[in-house]
Order: structure tokens, then C-alpha cells, then sequence
């Protein structure tokens, strides 16, 4: 069994672990040398030109993606090549253009913010009055992390957008509680696995810290896992998928984003799962039976590690925090530091959330400053 | 941080995913193209070639082992070079002949089982009679997994092995309970850990299951405890290291072999244990702070996967075995079968021992036959 991953960051890298002890023969088309993922890759390339993607993919069973930019003519010439892409290239889309997204999501009467597609100040002006004077805008394409997304109050708030061309998508500023995030993976047989719902903090955009499963969530974790499991069924998404959500202020649940491959939301259940987010899209992409992702304890806490001292990585600090935390678990992605870089994560788990959070934010905090 | 494996088997295939999980970098000196650590393989060639070697060791930070075998004086070679070598080549010469092994642990008051070493057909004669007319009798060098031993009851029962040359270790055959381990990792700074102690099933000599922790064990995990850690500081042993076992029909405990690397006993600790023994002897022999040896389950059973179908490999049953028991964690060593040969394990936790000892072995069973 072998599958070809597109893309050479963290995430490539996190499947590794789980594809060699299944035995599976994992190769991944990187986008440099020294990527976090080189030592699987077996290829060093772009992944916007088809020739070198399609050379790539030659020997793989199935190819899969570390990221959801890979152009939807390239993935053509995939499948027009008989290459198998899990997800494959019409799901992919939704993932890829969140006016698709919204407009796919809004007519499969999934829960979202009032939204509009706004070509102009004029159009963005009439979204604002109808929302309070505030909205949130995003770019389509090529936001995250907080990237491609603005809160805007006038309708001039976005004119630099506008001017470099396409539509934006407006929303309506959603009054929530908290985020949460719910994962699940879907196999080409029809088979759908779900973790439990989690919280995410996020900071400056950016996820900061989750809380598996996310405390005191009442009937949230039901219909979270109902609406995910019917978000992959209806966009016939395969592998894992991450719909991320806010709690309202009501109470109830809408769809802030989705993702269609492992996500930093699932990195607790690297350590915290019967089967992890990187095992479950592997089993997934090649249409295996899926593993149990059931928690192994009662609560996990993951710590993002973002940035910490420039030029320096995350090893040269382990001395202090090994020490300290013998029982919480080191991830790097053996990258080198910068501010806000993700560059690594922590993962504890306990019996007491109170408890795995501080263990998890002791040890995080070793690896800032 | 970089770490440079000798050897390409399992266990070094092993050491990888937390290497990934570590950000440390690991590279494999490998007997063959496509070895089971291939995806870390920085270089084939023979390990017994010091140049070989050398040019291998050259820019890691520490060298350690997949196997006892690396003669002495290339290890000295490495030393003379400036190479950290873990464990040093003195700790390694007590694993790699067992007569040294027995003449060690004698000289540290380790409980061993009655020995001598015998040079020729009259001395093993003499040793059956002081042994009720039967005996263990081992070649120092080269043997595993059941090979290098036999149980004679004649003086000549040993002569094809005499007439191969050099001496024997004869040994009392041990009215034995049951067989035990206890793994434990040292580093240099001194800090030792132990993983509970544990039960091993052997069949032909080949252990087959691995019960952790040791069900009924009242004072024996105190003890094994005590016995290994001072085993390892006595033997000065860095990284992982290997005490299998007898429990004595007088309930005692003697020393049957020791391994100085990552052993068949402590696979169940990838699954099973908050630190598994493969990041602890990562841990161990870059001298960082080890990690907590805790279990994860109250139970867990792993049992080796040994032969299966001739030239199939594991994934080849892999939709069986994971519709089945999607909840057993699976391991594929990437070798094609043969009979008796190691090629995987799987691993079953759980809250009861019965249980997971059933799930453990109705997935075994699917790769069995």
C-alpha cells in the first residue's frame, strides 16, 4: 500500500509515524528540501504544475494532501490520468473557495452566519447595514490562520481586496460563546468515524490551545457529530474533516470553516485517541475499515507552540521541560523559530481538566520567550 | 539533535516515529536496500566494516544499535574517533556473549541460574551430574529468538558445537513458573526509569505474547525493579535495557538474558505507555530528561505476529483484522513472511485482562495461517 501526499508541512510529516507502523509505504511531493516532512519525501516540487504532480503520483495508490491548494486543474489531470485523489477534486473544491463553501454549505441547510458574496464597497456597504455596521470579510482563496480575514465597520474596509480583484465573502459577525471543532473521517465505502467535539481557543486567528472533549458542551457533541457526519456524506468528502464551529450565543451551532485533511484541531488525538487523526486519514484514503476514536482519557489539552526564540528550535529547550514534565508529550515539526510560527505542539492528558491544562500551558510555556 | 542507528530491523524502524514526533533527526546504517528502517536509511553497508561505520557515524551526535552485533573493535574504532557510542562498548560486551554476561552478573550478586562455562564434552558431563543429568547449553555469541540454545541430557549433546570451536555456557534448566521482564532506561547523567514489570509467553524459544503488567506478580515488580536498576548502574548501561526473567518455583526471580536496546517485551509501551520504549531510549542516549514510564491502560497484550502467509505481508489482511477489532492497534515491520518470522505485532489495551487478551488474539489470529 502506498499513498503520495502533496505538500511537505507538519501535517505530511504527522502521518509518517502512523504509516510506518501500519507498514504503509507513505511518499510525499514536497515544496523544498529540508521540508517538515523530508523524510518521507521523494519528491521535491511544485504542486501547481501538473507534469511534476502527475510524475509523482505515478506509483502511488492513492494520493492524498498536506494542504487544499493544489489547483483544480492539476487534480484534473489526476483523475484524467487514473490517478485515485482522496478527497477527491469536487469535495476538494468546497474546501478550497469559502464562497463555495457558503453557497454549498447554505444549500444543504447546514447552520452558517448570514453571509453574502459582495463584489464592490457599494455591496459590502449594503451587507453592513443590514448587519449591525459590522461584518467580517474574507478573501476566498488563500486565507489562514487568520490570514485573508478582517472585521470591517465602513464600507471602504476593504477597498485593497476589491482592488486586487474577485469577489469577498462578507459575514455577519457571529455573537459566540466559544469555538468548537468537530472531526470526523469518512471512507469512499461509506463508513464515517467522528472524535469527540473539542473547544478551540484561538489567538489573534490562530488556534492557541484545545480541549478535548470541549467541557460542559450539554447536547452540542450530538449535534455536532450529526452535522459533520452529514456535511461528508452530502459533499462525498473522504479522509478526515474538520468542520470548525462557533457555539451562539443561543446555544447553538454554525459552521465557521471546513478542512479536508488532518487539522490542528485533531492533534490531541495523537496522544489522546485510540486512533489519531493522522492513522483514521491514512485508513481512510486507501478505503481501510476505520479504528476506534474513542479517547484514551478522560480529558487532553493541546498547546500550540507559536514562534518562540528566533533562529532556535524546539529540541535545544527540551533539557528544562523533559525535567519538568516527564508525562507531557513533545511535538516538533522541526521547523526553525519565528514570532507566531507554529513550530511544534503539547499534548497532556489526565483524569482532571483543570490539571491536564496546567500540566499542557507549563510545559508549552518553556518554549516561549 | 541527531542519532545514528546501526542496524535496519524493526527496532530501528521503531525508533523513528517518535524521532518524528521529537524533531529528532534518524539515521539508519542498514544491512540492505529495503530494510524495515529504510524510510531513515542515510546509508547500507556492513557493520562490521569499521570504515563503513565510521564514515556512517561521522556527523550524528550519538550512535546506538538495532542489535548487539557491531564487533568490538569497531566499536573501539568509533570511541578513538570521538563518537558518542550508547550504550559504551564495555556495557555492550556483557549483552553481546552471554559466558560474559553470566561472569558480570555473578560478580554483582545478580540471582542467576547455576552455571559454568564448559570447554569440551567431559566438563558439560561433569556439569549434568551436578544437575540432575540435564542442562541449558548456550553458544556465547550469535544466538536469538531460540537459536544458540538447547537442552541436552548427554555429555555429547553438544559436540557439533564444541567442534565449531571455543566454549559453551551450560546452565541449570530452571524449574520456572513463568517467564518475566523488566525493561528499564538509563542515562548517563544516572537517571534510571522502569516500565512495570511484565510476563512473557515464549513459544520455541521465540517470544509469542507479553502480558503488562505481570497479572499476580505480589512483590515481584519491587524487586524486578530493584534487580534491573541495579543492573544497569552496576553494568553502567545507557538507553534501554532488556531483564528477561524467570519467576522460580520458589517465587524468587534469576536472571535469564539481557538486551541492551529497545526488546520484544516493551513493544506493548508504544500503545500501552505514556513514554513507549523507543522514545526513551532516544531519550536516554542523547542524555535528556526520560519521560514517564507510566501505563496508559490498566492492560495491555501484544502479541508478535510470527510468519502468517508465505510472501504476503500484513496489509493484505488488513480489511479483515480492522473491521473486526477496529479499537487493536497494528504493526507492520514492512517484511514479507516466512514461517516462524517476525513480522509484526498488535496490541490490545483495556480495562479487564481477559478482554484485551481476547481482542489481542482474535486480531493476531487474522494474520495467522
Amino acid at each position: 500500500m502506498r499513498v503520495g501526499v502533496i505538500g511537505g508541512g507538519q501535517l505530511a510529516r504527522m502521518m509518517v509515524p502512523p504509516a510506518i507502523a501500519l507498514g504503509i509505504d507513505i511518499r510525499v511531493l514536497a515544496e523544498v528540501d529540508g521540508s517538515s516532512a523530508a523524510i518521507a519525501a521523494t519528491a521535491v516540487g511544485d504542486y501547481t504544475d501538473a507534469a511534476t504532480v502527475l510524475a509523482f503520483a505515478r506509483d502511488v495508490d492513492v494520493i492524498t494532501f498536506d494542504h487544499e491548494h493544489v489547483p483544480q486543474d492539476v487534480l484534473a489531470a489526476l483523475v484524467a490520468e487514473g490517478v485515485v485523489v482522496r478527497p477527491a477534486p469536487d469535495a476538494l473544491a468546497v474546501a478550497q473557495d469559502k464562497l463555495v463553501m457558503r453557497r454549498r454549505l447554505t444549500a444543504i441547510d447546514a447552520p452558517v452566519p448570514d453571509w453574502a458574496e459582495v463584489a464592490d464597497a457599494a455591496q459590502l456597504g449594503a451587507f453592513l447595514a443590514d448587519h449591525g455596521g459590522r461584518a467580517v470579510v474574507k478573501t476566498p482563496r488563500g486565507g489562514y490562520d487568520g490570514k485573508g480575514v478582517r472585521v470591517v465597520d465602513t464600507a471602504d474596509g476593504a477597498d485593497d481586496w476589491f482592488a486586487a480583484g474577485g469577489t469577498l465573502l462578507a459575514e455577519e459577525l457571529v455573537d459566540f460563546r466559544r469555538e468548537l471543532s468537530q472531526l470526523v473521517a469518512r471512507r469512499p465505502s461509506g463508513e464515517v468515524r467522528a472524535w469527540p467535539l473539542v473547544q478551540t481557543v484561538q489567538r489573534d486567528g490562530v488556534c492557541a490551545e484545545v480541549f478535548a472533549p470541549a467541557p460542559e458542551a450539554g447536547d452540542l457533541p450530538e449535534k455536532a457529530r450529526y452535522l459533520a457526519t452529514r456535511i461528508a456524506e452530502r459533499l462525498d468528502v473522504t479522509g478526515v474533516l474538520a468542520v470548525e464551529l462557533f457555539e451562539t450565543a443561543e446555544g447553538g451551532l454554525a459552521v465557521n470553516e471546513l478542512a479536508m485533511r488532518p487539522h490542528n484541531t485533531g492533534h490531541w488525538s495523537i496522544d489522546g485517541a485510540v486512533t489519531s487523526q493522522f492513522e483514521q486519514h491514512l485508513r481512510a484514503v486507501l478505503d481501510l475499515p476505520l479504528g476506534d476514536p474513542a479517547p484514551t482519557a478522560p480529558w487532553s489539552v493541546m498547546i500550540n507552540v507559536l514562534g518562540g526564540p528566533e533562529g532556535q528550535t524546539m529540541p535545544e529547550r527540551y533539557p528544562g521541560v523533559m525535567a519538568d514534565r516527564p508525562e507531557v508529550k513533545l511535538h516538533s515539526y522541526a521547523k526553525t523559530s519565528r514570532p507566531g510560527r507554529k513550530v511544534g505542539h503539547v499534548t497532556a492528558t489526565g483524569d482532571e481538566f483543570d490539571d491536564a491544562l496546567a500540566r499542557a500551558r507549563a510545559a508549552a510555556a518553556f518554549f516561549q520567550g
